[in-house]
Order: structure tokens, then sequence, then C-alpha cells
């Protein structure tokens, strides 16, 4: 049972994913994506850590997502990684420049074997105008791309607005 | 009973909030936000106004949110706010660069207790692209937790796309 | 019977569009309304044609929309139109700066005595921030009210994200 939440900036996608995590009834493990690189990253991080319980445990990790999720995955565990968005722009801003393909079809082609449950929050970022810069355009194709790959592997998909649930996929019980 | 009405640029929010209005069955107050400052915004403001039923009360205001519907809110009576996106950037780009939270906790504060019915209409701006200036990055961040915070007060909210509702909470009749 | 399938970059709006146009049951013409202007143009509208059945039949027309549905339809047949997002952006780039009008209007007029079935894919693109330049905020402003208006003629109206519907209008069988 995966999940893919999708919302727009603040939309309330993070703590909707929190609440699905806490519901599930399993132990919990944040895997967050983000990178302090400025203050206010660090600030963003900080609020989301704040509004977190304490039982849970979080690793950071900003590229290798599969390897992440397989090593902490178990039947009896969820993983909530936020967000795919900050792990795209990682990996699409590496030095490495087939990395983000690797990636990928790495988390791919893990998802349908993985023990256990994830939720994925993502934003949806392709629905305003289409951007100047290639490098963004490249961005919002590939999160789109993703998000329709993911969707697939996933039981339930949901688009968060104001904070309220849109079931695009499976249900929120 | 309050609404929320969000949707895109000229996604048929503001028609909807005006049916809406019309169907209450009461004395309808449109409360205007957008001030005329340039021939673009004049010619918005004339199309919306033409657009108005003659029985209509109008009643401009840029800034005092809250204050505007306290002095007008009746029990047979609906306010139309159209829109909540131009008194956010009225605000945020105020000299007061503390107005903005002013005016926001005194509107969250009223609303539970306040008589008859209030539609807001906004602009959900959070699903493109993470904009590049700090400025506008603060008004979509703000924008998207205003409107979280406004649907947890209002009974109706529903989403706009090519001039239809998709009810998001509490239903159209 | 005819449809606007609305939907972010790669939200996989022309594949949903490809599927109901097989599901239709009726001989198919894909509409083309993209130009191979450059590089990246091109490879799009070559991902797109690698994915179309060989059956069908394409059409290429940038700017008379309505004269070529008029031309192609037949009531055993069914015109994909991808997509007006590009059409608009042709017209709106046109020399003769009153042809997107008229164009529109001619397009609003046909359609409910045309025979057979459209499928309309379009971009949503009004989600996002007000962009800065006049030229663009037209786009954006005109592509929301022709959606507006086409779904008033449109039979089913479908919004798309990660690849699954959200019906505002009619149904999926």
């Amino acid at each position: 049972m995966h999940s893919l939440i999708l919302g727009g900036a603040r939309s309330g996608k993070s703590a909707l994913a929190e609440r699905l995590a806490q519901a599930s009834g399993r132990a919990v493990t944040y895997v967050a994506t983000g990178q302090a690189g400025d203050g206010e990253m660090a600030e963003r991080i900080a609020h989301h850590r704040a509004r977190r319980p304490p039982g849970w445990d979080c690793v950071e990790e900003p590229l290798a997502l599969a390897a992440t999720l397989r090593a902490h995955a178990a039947a009896d565990r969820c993983l909530l990684v936020d967000c795919l968005t900050l792990w795209l722009g990682n990996l699409l801003g590496d030095a490495d420049t087939g990395r983000f393909e690797r990636e990928r079809e790495a988390l791919l082609a893990l998802l349908p074997g993985l023990p256990g449950q994830v939720l994925f929050v993502s934003n949806e970022v392709g629905l305003g105008i289409v951007p100047m810069g290639a490098l963004t355009r490249r961005f919002v194709d590939e999160a789109g791309r993703l998000h329709q790959a993911l969707a697939q592997h996933c039981d339930r998909v949901v688009f968060v607005a104001a904070g309220l649930p849109l079931v695009l996929k499976g249900r929120i019980d």
C-alpha cells in the first residue's frame, strides 16, 4: 500500500501525509530529501521538523532515495518521503548528468516488491505557464512524468488543495 | 455558512460565487478588494462590475477586510469578497510590514461568530513552478496558508476549473 | 458528444485523450496544432507521433481549426485535437491581430452542429502566479476563457493529474 500525495505550495500536502502516516498504525520513518543550503530552506526544514511527532525516526537523503527506502522498509513500517520535488531538483542539478535516470529507474523498479508502506509527497508544478528556461521546463516535464509513473505503482493518489484531499485513486478511510 | 471558492485565472470562480450569492436568497453586498491602479486592472474591475446584478450593494476595501465584514454582516445578508488574492497582494505590499499578520488574524478570529453568509473568492497560485523572487515566493506561501486556514472555517470549499465546480468540502445544492 | 481534456504539463492528458479516442470505436483523425519550429518542439511532436496507432489519419493545422474540423468531421469519426494551447499560442502570435477572435468564434459556433465526436486536449496554465508580461497574461486569460466557453459546448470535461482522470462534467465509461 503505497501513496502519492500531490499538491501545490503550502497546500497542506505534508500535513495530510503526516496524518496518513499516523493513521497507518505503523512505526514511521521520515525520509527528508531537502538540503539546508540557505536560510530560507533551513527555516522550512525546521518548520517541518517541529511538527513531526517525537517518536518518528528521521533519515536525510538528498539523492539515493531507492537505496534509502530499501534499507529502511519493513512490513510494520511506514516511510514518509517529503518530498520528491526536492529530490528531483537535487538530481537534475547533480554533476553526474545520468544519475537522475538511474535513480528514477531504481525507485520505480523497487516499489512493487517493497514491504510495508511508503507515502510520497510531491509538488504539482505543471499547472502554471510553461517556464522560459530549458532547465526549468525539463524539471516540470520530469516531475509530471515521475508522477504518472509513480501513480501506476501506488494504490492511493491524492491531490490536496486548501488542506483538503481530493482522491484521484484508491481511498482515504 | 461561509464558502471559499478557489480557482485559477479566468477559471469562472467569480461567476460561480455570483451564482451562489444569487441562490442564497439573501441581500448581497459585493466587497471589492482591487484597486484600479492601472489601465489593465481598471478594465478588469469594469468587466466584473458590468456583470453584477443592479440590486447588489458594493463596498471597496483593499486592506481592512475584517472590519468591513464586521460592519456589513447581517443574518439576512450575503457578503461576496472578490478577491482574497488582491487583498493579500495589497497587504504584502503595504508600508506597514506587520499589517498583513494583523489583518489575517482579525479575519480568522471574526469568521466563526459572523452572522449571515460570506463567499470568499481566491486564486489558486501555488501549482506552477516555485517563483524566483523572495517576495513572490512569500505571496504564494501566504496564499496557500490562508486558504488552508480559511477552509477550516468554511462549510463549503469549491475548486473551479473551466467554469465547473469541484467540491472539496460541503456541497452545492 | 464532445470532450475537453485539461491538465498540466506531462499530466497524461494526451494519453487519456488517445485512450478515449480508441474507446470511441470510431475512425480517428488526429489534428496536430503544433509547429516544429525548433529542436525541442520537433522532439515533442515525434514523441507524440510514435505513440499514435498506425491506423489513425493525421492532419496538421496550426491556425484554421474550425475549418479543419468542419472538413474532417463525420458521424462515424472521432477528431482528436492536440492541443488547444499551441493553437492559441499560434493565433496570439499571428501578425493578423484580429484572427484569434475570429477563429475562436468560428470554433464555438461550429461545435453544436458538428457530427461525430471531438476530443480537445488543452493545458491548464492559470494555476501558477500571474506572470509579469502582458502578452503572457493575455495568453493565460484567453486560455481560461476558452476553456470555460468550450466546457459549455462539451458533454464531458476531464481534469488529468498524474495520469489519472478527474471528471468535472459528464462521465468516463
